[in-house]
Order: structure tokens, then sequence, then C-alpha cells
């Protein structure tokens, strides 16, 4: 679909917190993005459920619609920031296959329905852009998908939940536990009332995926990566990282290996000396290792209206410079199709914190089962309480995934461990 | 000139740190970019000035040549690594002018001559792209060239030179004064035998240039920057900017106001809080503030032959990709050609050191300089010594340039102050 009469035509479908921000920033900016791209950029229509619903008062009442698929076929590019799967999915594929260029934030459909779109794409000749689906206005995106195109990438880990991050940062600022840091969070509006999609880690899953398959040219769905939440996380774990020297995050993590790649969300400790420790509240910061670019860092607002709608609209002022002097978004580049690493063979460390009977022997059968089962320890810190028993924190070294769950099987069989207090994946150079 | 046949033309201009690099990571990885870009790179040539002189043992010595010319003939895409004006600008005007895209990392040419190469492209239809030139393999240029064209940039502060940033770091770990650091830092190769366009603040200056022609979509020469280096900082400076709660970093700044564009060179004390406090040793970082997009940061080695060779191949892989694509590199934009601000409408803040006689009246004569210049005073530190003289820190709000030299030049006139210690910039809100 290209503009040949200089006016790239623009579709938005959906107009919530994010929408009625690119609706405002279109108004606003409209001519200089014209002056910068040669192209005048036209909203010619607004597609929402129910036309009569409250709207921000600079919403031209006139541009809404509720005929989505009318309003898709009248447009050069369309904005999906409708959410959820369907009509989500039926919308972005009539735009795709018509040749059509669709900007969206739509992680869950990206993560879950990537081939059949990237497919779209192909069939249509049209362009995919998603800057928004990840980390809101943080180029990250950009920066896997065109920046370093000419690297290899070795890892990806972020933050890319402001709601989690800004939890635990409450957490551990300010000594709340989980159910009162997420009350908060749900007062001040950076947590939904049901709140699963953020502390169950979805969101973050989603966005794993997105960033996988971009850094590593191999498709990741959301249902490759296991994830684990944060709900479980105590005020005693976070103080016992902080006492570690390590701050709690819950991270995006996608390694590759000489094996494969290996895609993970869960919580972790991060050593206060990782540029990830620095990123507080509801920010994101996405930490990317390239085999010659060495390591980079990306921050910033990672939500919001305003960033996600920065992010929409540099989308779509790249979608109609191409609508106006030709070329095309990178295509979907899955070429690689690394094997996807279970248990087996993914890398991992964790730091174990166990409570042992206080009688001789009893570290030296802990040290034994991490032995047997190949772990090597990087360090072991015992405390010793008055009740008798000794409090033992065990970092690992890197080993596989496999083998650190069948070591916390063989210390929780082992009479002479008491409790397992907590296992907490380790991130971070050793 | 597109690549009809599947296969991009290279032409390598330079043979040095980064050009060797450049060729090895062609030849490691050069399956993996045809596999992403559809198209094969294939390097023609290597244009040198000593065809004989020793190289690194993966250079191909029959692809050597001392005819650039040329070799710019017989290639789609040039490489320029060839570093200063003469014969760079010629062969890149030669490439551009015929249609060939060049991708280079010579901010010196760019900064210098960045019209006439803008200018060049127009009449070629070619394109020219330089994430090299600025803070290696950190995606700074993609991010505002590309990813915040929706957006309106409202500042760039950035720390875009490594060795200046390693010398105020090893002062400012180790208590090194400027010499001994300086000394260091050519002993470890972060520093040139002739260390002036790093330490005096020329190539930060090219850079600044850079990086605030594309935010503000205005046209800045490195003859429009004014610059400061860090021969004069001392010790006692670095040692008083850390009690006061700062680190000294030498800054490139480029800000919006609504009379125009200031850009400017200079060692700031900024906040230990700032998110570019945090950037330590060789590294880079550039925070850059976006009305939409909020404080966005980009973090990673600025410098060294992987890291700019990463930069470069990004570039090389999307001009390929444009080659068979079709499709062009954003065209410079200077649309808005907002004026370049001089003292007396640059805002700036600043903290003066300050000896003042023991005698009452003294502060009040101060602070009365500060008021009748019009510039509010946000802290006042005083210190009394043993010799009877109070040693006084005076931190001022945001003001002109121009209010801040005046008052500066009254303070020495005045005969109750001593001495100036010391007068530096100050980064970051208030």
């Amino acid at each position: 679909m290209s503009a040949t009469d200089g006016v790239v035509r623009i579709a938005l479908l959906g107009c919530g917190t994010v929408g009625s921000q690119v609706v405002r920033l279109l108004q606003e900016h409209g001519e200089d993005w014209a002056a910068r791209s040669g192209a005048r950029l036209e909203l010619v229509g607004i597609a929402v459920r129910d036309v009569s619903a409250p709207r921000a008062p600079w919403v031209p009442r006139d541009l809404l619609t509720d005929d989505a698929e009318g309003l898709v076929d009248r447009a050069d590019v369309i904005i999906e920031l409708v959410g959820g799967i369907e009509p989500a999915r039926s919308l972005v594929l009539r735009a795709l296959r018509s040749g059509r260029s669709v900007v969206t934030g739509n992680k869950a459909l990206l993560a879950r329905h990537g081939p059949e779109l990237h497919a779209a794409v192909e069939q249509g000749d049209a362009d995919l852009y998603y800057e928004a689906a990840v980390a809101g206005a943080i180029p990250v995106v950009y920066g896997l998908r065109e920046s370093l195109a000419g690297d290899n990438v070795l890892a990806v880990v972020g933050i890319v939940n402001g709601t989690t991050n800004y939890i635990l940062d409450e957490m551990s600022t300010r000594g709340l536990d989980f159910a009162d840091a997420l009350a908060q969070a749900q007062e001040l509006g950076y947590a939904e009332a049901d709140p699963s999609a953020d502390v169950d880690g979805h969101d973050a899953a989603a966005k794993a995926a997105i960033l996988a398959s971009l850094a590593f040219h191999t498709r990741v769905g959301i249902g490759d990566v296991p994830v684990t939440g944060i709900r479980h996380i105590t005020a005693e774990d976070i103080a016992a990282a902080q006492a570690g020297g390590h701050v709690m995050k819950l991270l995006a993590v996608a390694r590759r290996t000489d094996a494969g790649v290996a895609v993970r969300v869960h919580p972790a400790l991060v050593p206060e000396t990782h540029p990830l420790a620095a990123v507080r509240g509801a920010f994101n910061g996405v930490v990317v290792e390239a085999e010659a670019a060495g390591r980079l860092m990306f921050y910033g607002q990672g939500a919001g209206g305003t960033p996600t709608a920065s992010a929409v609209l540099s989308d779509v002022v790249a979608a109609a410079g191409h609508a106006m002097r030709g070329g095309h978004a990178p295509r979907e580049s899955a070429y690689a199709q690394l094997p996807l690493l279970g248990p087996d063979a993914t890398p991992a460390r964790t730091q174990v914190q166990l409570r042992l009977a206080d009688r001789p022997g009893s570290l030296a059968a802990v040290a034994g089962i991490y032995g047997e089962e190949g772990v090597s320890i990087e360090s072991v810190h015992q405390q010793r309480s008055d009740d008798g028993q000794a409090r033992v924190t065990i970092t690992s070294h890197a080993a596989t995934e496999a083998s650190l769950t069948r070591t916390v099987e063989r210390l929780v069989a082992e009479s002479r461990v008491q409790e397992i207090i907590s296992v907490t994946q380790v991130e971070g150079s050793e």
C-alpha cells in the first residue's frame, strides 16, 4: 500500500490510555512529522466498541466508528491498540494480507500468533511494527531487529514489567511484604485489579518470547517460556538478598549457548553492581550482550500512555516513510531456528537458603549432594541461631536447571536439612 | 545502486583497528547475514595507503589496493574508516554522488562537512549511515534518527568520550591527579600520545554536533559547539564534587528551549543518583529526554575495534537490505533550523567555590552580586578555615550562561573575595 498523493491514511483501532495519547500527539505534531517524513499523516478513523462512551476531550467524535473492518479497508497504515487476541488478530491479519502496514503494541498477539502474523506480512507484502509491544518507548525492538543486525546476540536480560519492578522496589526500599506492596501498586494505578498477568509473569513471558525471537532468529512463542512470578517472594527473601549484596528483580532472560536457546522468566538475585540493579520503580531496563558490541543497556519508562504512544508513533513515522519512499521494514528472520533448551541444557545458578540441624556432618552431607549432582558451589555462608539450628546460604556456580532441581529435591529428602527456606535464581557473571 | 544479482559488493577504505575487525566479522558471519538480509555481502577490496605494511593475519592480501577511487567505483556499499578529512571527504563524496551508499565512522568529517555530504546523498540518491561515528555500538544515531522520529526531543546529554571518562573515573576512584591519570590512560592504550582531541573535548564536540543535528532537525557543525576540556580539573575539584554528592563528567549537552538549541561540551557535576553517574571507566552513556517517551538512556562500550565494527556492520546490513529490497535510510532532516543559542540565551547552572575574607558582610556582598545579575542561588555551604578565611560553595539555580559569566567577573573584582577556586557546570534537574 503506497501513498501516492503524499498523504498516509492512518486508522486507529482502540482508543484507551495509549490510543488517546496517540490521537493527541498526531494532532499536536502532525506538521512536524510531515516535514520530517515528507508525508502528511491523516487520521481517517478511530474504531471503538462503544462510540458513545466518554472519551478524552481532544478525540474527534466524528472519527469514531464501530466498523473496524470498514476502517481497516480505507487506510494505509493501521495502528492496533485493541489488545487481547480477538478481534485484534482478525483485524491485523485482514490489514496485512491486503498489503496494509500494521503498528501494534499487542505483545500477547505477537507471542501467541507470531508465525501467522509474519506469514500474512509475506502474503500481503506489508510491514509489521511492534516497538510498543516491549518496554514502552525504549527502542529495544529496533535495537535487536535493526541495530544489532550485524552482530551476534549472546544474551538478552531485561526488566520488562514495570508493575513487578515497582512492587519489588517498594518491598526492597520500604520493607513492605508482597500483599501490601501489591495493594499500594493497585491504589496508584500501577497494577490491575486482577494483577495476575503482571505478578505471575505472563506479561514478561510474552515480551521474553518477542525479544528472544528477534535476538536469535528463532521462533519463540509464549508457550516456550517457563515462568515463575513474584507472589511467593517474602520480605525476608528481599532482606536476605540485600544482606548478600543483591537486589531481587523479575527478569526475562534469553540466552544462547552452543546447544541452543534458553528463555525464562523468573525472579533472580542481581548483584548491586549490575546495571539492572539500578532500574528502580516502574522503569524498565534491558541488557543486550552481543559478540562484537559487548554489553549494551537500554533504559527508560516501560509503560504508560505517552511513552507507549511515542513508540507507536516512531513506528508510524517509519511506516509512513516506507509508504512514501518505498522499501520495507525488516521481515521476520527465523532462519536460524535454534533448538529451545529444556532444563537438561539450560544454564542456571541458584542461591539456596536452608536450615540445618546443628550436628557434625550436616554441612558435609549437603555439600556432598551438590557434588554428586555435579553442581559446584561458589560460596557458603553459615549463621548459627539460638535454637541450635544453622541457617546456611549456598550459592552455586553455573550448572543445568535439571541438576539444580535434583539437588534441591535431594536436599528436601535429606534428614539433616530441617527446612528449605528459599531457592532463588542468581543472574550476572560469577 | 542496487544489487540485482543478490550480491552486495562491499569496499572497505582503511584497515586499522576497526577496519580489520570489520574484515574478521565479515568473514566469520557472512553466511548468517546472507540468511538474515537475503543478500550475500562480498568484500571486493580494501584500500590502504601502504599495501606492504603489516596487517592482521586474517586480512586477505589479494584484496589490498592503494587505488581507493578505483575501488569505490566497483562497489555497491563503501565503508569509510580512513578518518580525518582528506582523502576521506573526496572518496565519500565520489561514492555518494555516484549513488553508492556509504557507511562511515568519521565524526570529524560529519561534523565539519555534514551539509556537503547530505547534498551528495540527495544528488546521487544514495544513503549515508554513521552509527559508528558516535558512541561505538550504542545505537544512539539509530535511536534519534529512527526510533524517536515520532517524538519531540528536548535534550540529549551524553558521556561520549571514553578516554576522558576513564581519566575522570580514575581521578575519582583512586585520587589521581590529571597528569597521572592521563599517563596511565596512555599506557593502557585508552589515550593517544597526543591526547588533545580527547582531553580538550574536540572529539566530544564533533559527536555533540552530530547528535544535536539529529535530535533537533537543525544543522549543527563542530564550530557551533563551545568546548571546555578536562585539563584544568584537579584532584581537589574531584574531591569537592564527591563531598557534595556529585560525580565529575565530561558531558556533551544539547538542549532545546523555547528560544532555540544550545549545544555545549564541558565538564559538569552530575548528581550521584543521575543515570550518567553510573557510567564508569571507558564506557559511554547517552540520556535522551523526549516529550512523550520521557527519559531514555543508552549505555555501552563507546569505542574499541569490535564494538565500533559492530556498529559499522549493523549499518552495512541495513544498506545491503535497502540494496536488495529497495527503500532508503532516512535523509538529513534539517527542516526545523532552530536558532543556535549564544551565552545570552543558553541555560546553565554553576557551582562556584571561593575563598572569602572572614569579615562581616562578605557573604552578603557575594549574594548581592548574584541577585543583581538575576541569578538565584540554590544552596550555599560555608566552611571556616584556620587562617581566618571562609571557603564558600555556591550552587545556582538555572540562569543564562552570560549572567553566570558576569557574576563570576564581578566576584573576581570584589575585594572581599580572596580567590575563586573553581567554577563548574552542574547538570541534572534541580
